[in-house]
């Protein structure tokens, strides 16, 4: 049983880098967070920091071909690399991931706030129009795939009509800290998962 | 446009079988969706009827060395074939239908109770301990992945604590027609961003 | 049936792009077809214009290194993007494809001439040394494969013994239809195939 | 030069078998070939019998549940077995083989007659409605991919309109001793395709 | 570092089996150490006891074909099962594993006996004829791979001329648990080598 | 027999260039042997010359973050690429052919001195602290993966304590040459083993 839980807690390593960071894209990329951590595995850090991504960083090409930008004064930044899986794994992966940060934050939103999922956005909805919370994407290099989630904190300078964590009077660590947990239980009882069925 | 569109909507064969039928665990076969449909593609299906899967015919192998069973009166069960992907990918599809099925959910619920997605598991709380409300499994045949969720309607006979949809005062038709658009739509939209990703 | 029908023929998005387009070898980069059509998915389109590829930009690295070129003065050029599979299924389909062209272009030419295909290459034979067609190439990015195969229409140019369309009398714009048609189908059918096979 | 030709010549192991064999759709096991053979290598046989196989033993499930059968009084079988690569890849592979017959074949047919392959299928046309001259399949089993071509010798028992070899005045041993060498080629030419491009 | 050497120890879950096994080629099947262990993962146990493998159970075919059995009163069996990687990844694991306890064995026999590896065969040399010390197969599931290596603890039995390590004066247990550590290191640092590269 | 003969020994192109290369980690690019030799195919080449790899060029960025670097006057440098499977194949296959050649190795040393394998890397033990003798990597491409594995003769400028074949006595020609047949007649006996299982 230690074996198992053992296993589970570290197929995934996960990090909250302490310090704050700009992100502009150029940190999706390959082997950036094993340059942070030291560690060499399936990894999923956070941080802290402005957002502030140019037309010629975006990956989403959909975007990029509109020229669009992403900006918000500060997000808490969610950024994985998968040595394992190829692109359609990840994008599964992205989306539950952001489905189970969901389920955690609609259980604290204030009465009338919910949060609407909609592919790999997150939205606060209740009061008027839905207001974005969220930016995402996913990758691929040529040994990983890539994964950016970055939660705006305050969306000020957000090209949209979003929201922030601040502002809605969320206490930011502490849903980092159950978000890691969640995520590493969640991708430790699929890879349990993987290894119980039998074959039909 | 229009194109794009059509692509989407069509990259999952969904349907409702009008029939009542007891899910066994044997209709978790290579090709038993294409024998009711007449169509040979990615497909998910749903249809209503009781559960009685004997322990000899659980997937789950965890749950088959401890002799466990599943009984239901009346579930709602969705059954998916997918002919792309391999397990570790239908797994992380499984979830993500499942959580997006409680996201729905969740916003139907009488006030004062929650889903609660744990793995695969979908649980009713609010009002004491929580109460299971579904069972999933996924596993692989040599030509295909296979998926199954069932969602009690009627939980009598479960073996565990347990709450159904008809309990809960819901509309089943029209939350099976919900969840079949919302998860066709998450599907063609994960088909798209395969496609508009640049790699790094 | 019709919803069969119906994901057949999107499973390969088709377009013919009306403007005339130098073909260079640059345009065998990722995303460049979604640039110009707006739509992600695998997708194959077909333009008209010259080839003048110069030795840097060959991709199949046995011409390269004995410092070929690629020129014509009119070609009719397909070009594909496809996000699933590999290369060795990138070039099996590569053949399948022109397989299908020389079929349809078979049927098509003057008494006494014939098509014959060599691997990747079209020639047509019957009056004397085979005349070649056609230039051929596939490869893979590291988030899809891309394929081109330019048809001569005008084969001036060409550093060795060549034919083209216009001078074999073939109308260019119905026979490129009639190939995108074919290709369609081909590729619809083969997704079928695929999920319509029991397991040995 | 000698090094690549030998790689070439030997990368699909092909035979002719001299003995009748009835086909029943019971050879397309794995490892029925290397029975035959003492050979464990992707290999591609022929040989010449009867065709006899009962709706139970349809690996096309369209057609077994259609209850369809397969019967003709003598036809040249290709079995292939191949160890790499997926059913998507088999799949191709099969229809690229096909579509090669076809190019020897309609060389070879009397005036005023061609060939018409339709997906995996090959029909006589010219002379009146279209004659079905052979039958395909293409499976996997969980070491390997499976190929079945038989084409009509004597299409006597057929149950559509079909024509066969013999009636044809084609001479068997040769065309299967041209087919397998043009598949050896084609083969070969494919790995060797996969190892000489440049990535984008 | 306490995190990636966590990881490393735990992704090839190890275990010694108490209780004498005798190994008849059943054992080699999906989730038969699950149901030993209770543990859902890549795992490699070991066991002591006879090996009696009659023709019918030969996952060999080549083996099978020619009517072989394997047989010995005594061995120490080592059986894998892992849930990741394709066949070829299986083969050139177990070729590995078998070429690192040729090492450690290597260090232990007395003066003028060595180890001679050949393929997936141990023997040992140096006193005449090569004496066969182990037999080893590996095989696919549609879930998963398979692994068996046994080492002659007491040859009796065998049909070929062959050696145990009891003969040889070696500590089983001792050599069993060394062997265990080494593979489960070799293992954890193939994992970290996979995720530390750099792509060209 | 001879066909099985004749495919296994040419399922891996093996070459010794005759000219002296410096190695700088430039080598390790795709393609880089295709041009050396002109064979387009799964290859292994030898040659002698210095190493000299900059921190820059390190694809092993473990050691790149750490500003390492390799040198040494003279080695034997065997160069890989391999254009099937993926970088985990890769890594066990570099194993597996660095435990190939310490096997051959450890029969020629002098009496009291022994091969030591750690992961990739060869040591030589027994008189005092253990020197290192190789050092390897390997990597992926978009295409291909690579692999390098550089032996010391003259391992003057190593910045750990190291050991040459030259000091050890070894003539390097012939123990190339062995290694090359080999790791030829692993390759084709592992190809082999994929084709002769039965499936579990």
């Amino acid at each position: 049983m230690a074996a198992r839980d053992g296993l589970a807690r570290l197929s995934l390593f996960t990090k909250v880098l302490p310090e704050k960071i700009t992100y502009t894209g150029l940190e999706l990329s390959p082997h950036w967070i094993a340059k942070q951590t030291g560690v060499f595995a399936n990894s999923l850090v956070a941080f802290r920091g402005p957002c502030n991504v140019a037309t010629g960083e975006m990956v989403d090409l959909e975007d990029r071909f509109q020229e669009l930008r992403i900006e918000a004064r500060e997000m808490v930044h969610f950024l994985g690399e998968w040595f394992d899986g190829d692109l359609n794994l990840a994008i599964a992966r992205q989306r539950l991931l952001i489905a189970g940060f969901g389920e955690l934050l609609g259980a604290l939103l204030p009465a009338g706030l919910c949060v609407w999922r909609k592919g790999n956005d997150l939205y606060v909805i209740g009061d008027g129009e839905p207001r974005k919370l969220s930016v995402s994407i996913v990758t691929a290099t040529p040994v990983s795939t890539l994964f950016h989630f970055g939660v705006n904190i305050d969306a000020s300078g957000a090209p949209v009509r979003a929201v922030g964590l601040g502002e809605l009077g969320l206490d930011v660590d502490s849903l980092v800290a159950a978000a890691m947990k969640l995520w590493s239980e969640e991708w430790a009882s699929m890879e349990k998962a993987r290894c119980k069925v039998a074959a039909r």
